[in-house]
């Protein structure tokens, strides 16, 4: 094994140091100010197109808000699972079939009701948890009308869905697909994006009534309006990324940043290739999910 | 393919309703009723040894503190980039080589200046991203002095940590190697407990000086007497979890809810597979992950 960095092992002999109970301090800056990066020492300062304004500060959750974020490591789709902690009331967003069992086991431990599964749109790539958790909590599904499938209920724009004390705001974003939704929790100053939005992305628009022009409109009058801190969690992230925020995606994302030609242009290119799992997906989500539930 | 609960779906094309601009209520239940599963709907409680105490409030993050966790999907690794969105000064936590790129990216992106990369342990399935992340953003690495493993500043027990007005309170939890560390920050009611608990697990220890007893002690004595709503970051999951809280793992975890006897046969009878990575990851983590380091 080829070691690099030598000068760089040999300045961190020097410089280990072993502190006795103290407070390791921005001015006991000795010992760091020798190994610094000039770059990293510059004040905090953000230079865009938006001019060098800081990252604003977080809007917190309310101390009976519960918000737990999962994963789904075979799809790369988060799930959320949201909760009034006052009367136990819990919403999951966007469930895995494979991870529905896991979910109602944490419902079950945290001693929630699960109330609504509630998709962002009818995936492609996966297919929804809301129908097996409909029979493993008797919770009810949701999904936009304009989706096309089975449902409880069916939300448009300007619809609100509850729980507890907290509510949902809907708003629809098609564009990846015709019946994409993003769920807005004002109180918590957060958005649930789906594919609509991604981090420093977008979902796809070249199946399913996919319109790049669509997605773009959508994404900056209705997400990119939001107050700069709310906080945005998306369906995927294939790079380890776990949240991002309005204020973020208004300066990095490489693809909205651009104007409307520019996107259509970037997302008529993309060259993707055919959906590994569309084929299974799309009929059992048109059905809730409930297709093939696997028996354990 | 075959289609299951059919009398689920005849029931759901029954129910499917469209709301006209409503809100979802939960009084609105005529619909749902009819599909309740019975023990969904009981009142909200949990049974354990603990009795039937409800998951406590959450203490929400203060707005100046900024919060993002990380993933590395090949090591299952979370690491937590934090910063005082005041000052700008971040850490991150548990950093991967893998990921130094993207996570000095983040920092950039965000106008963070990063003081400090801070490993909770020597780790033996991966390495660490601090000694990259020191030559890309001029930050210092930190461990404990008992890893035995070369850095910028050593920790012991009752050391602190700052980054702008925030403090990190540093927990000696040796057990699954002699120099773990759970590093809390009270003011956020969060303690990163790298290895040393996981969720509804723990790190194994068999390995590294490895210790059951010390681990089980360590973790009843210094983290389960946090308060129960405390969350909980582990340096790993392998099922898709996120985070936990002190208030679960003291309920749920299958392992530290035994007597330290128990645990100790569960711990020596886990019959685990030898580290795939150990062999390049600690010599590389003794020198600060300076090794071998990707030119791309």
């Amino acid at each position: 094994m080829r070691i690099v960095g030598r000068s760089m092992l040999s300045a961190l002999k020097r410089l280990s140091v072993s502190h006795q109970n103290q407070t390791i301090l921005a001015r006991s800056s000795s010992v760091r100010s020798a190994q610094r990066n000039p770059e990293s020492q510059s004040q905090r300062s953000v230079h865009s197109q938006f001019g060098t304004m800081s990252l604003p500060e977080r809007k917190p959750f309310t101390p009976d808000f519960f918000f737990r974020q999962l994963f789904d490591g075979e799809s790369s789709t988060y799930s959320y699972l949201l909760a009034d902690l006052k009367t136990g009331e819990a919403v999951i967003i966007d469930p895995v079939l494979e991870q529905a069992k896991r979910d109602a086991q944490l419902v079950k431990e945290l001693g929630f009701k699960l109330k609504y599964a509630i998709n962002t749109h009818m995936h492609a790539d996966h297919i929804t948890g809301s129908g097996w958790l409909r029979e493993l909590t008797g919770c009810q599904s949701v999904i936009a009308a304009a989706s096309g499938a089975k449902a409880d209920c069916h939300l448009k724009e300007g619809d609100h869905v509850d729980f507890g004390s907290h509510v949902i705001d809907t708003l629809a974003t098609p564009g990846h697909t015709n019946g994409c939704m993003s769920y807005v929790i004002k109180e918590q100053g957060c958005v649930f994006t789906g594919d609509t939005l991604l981090i420093r992305g977008c979902g796809r628009t070249d199946f399913q009534e996919g319109s790049p022009k669509n997605l773009y409109e959508n994404v900056h009058s209705k997400i990119f309006t939001l107050p700069d801190n709310y906080r945005i969690y998306p369906a995927h992230d294939y790079k380890g990324q776990l949240e991002s925020s309005v204020w973020e995606e208004k300066r990095y994302n490489p693809r909205l940043t651009k104007d409307l030609e520019e996107f259509i242009k970037i997302m008529e290119n993309l060259n993707l290739p055919y959906p590994k799992k569309i084929d299974a997906s799309l009929p059992a989500n048109r059905e809730c999910g409930v297709y093939d539930i696997p028996k354990e």
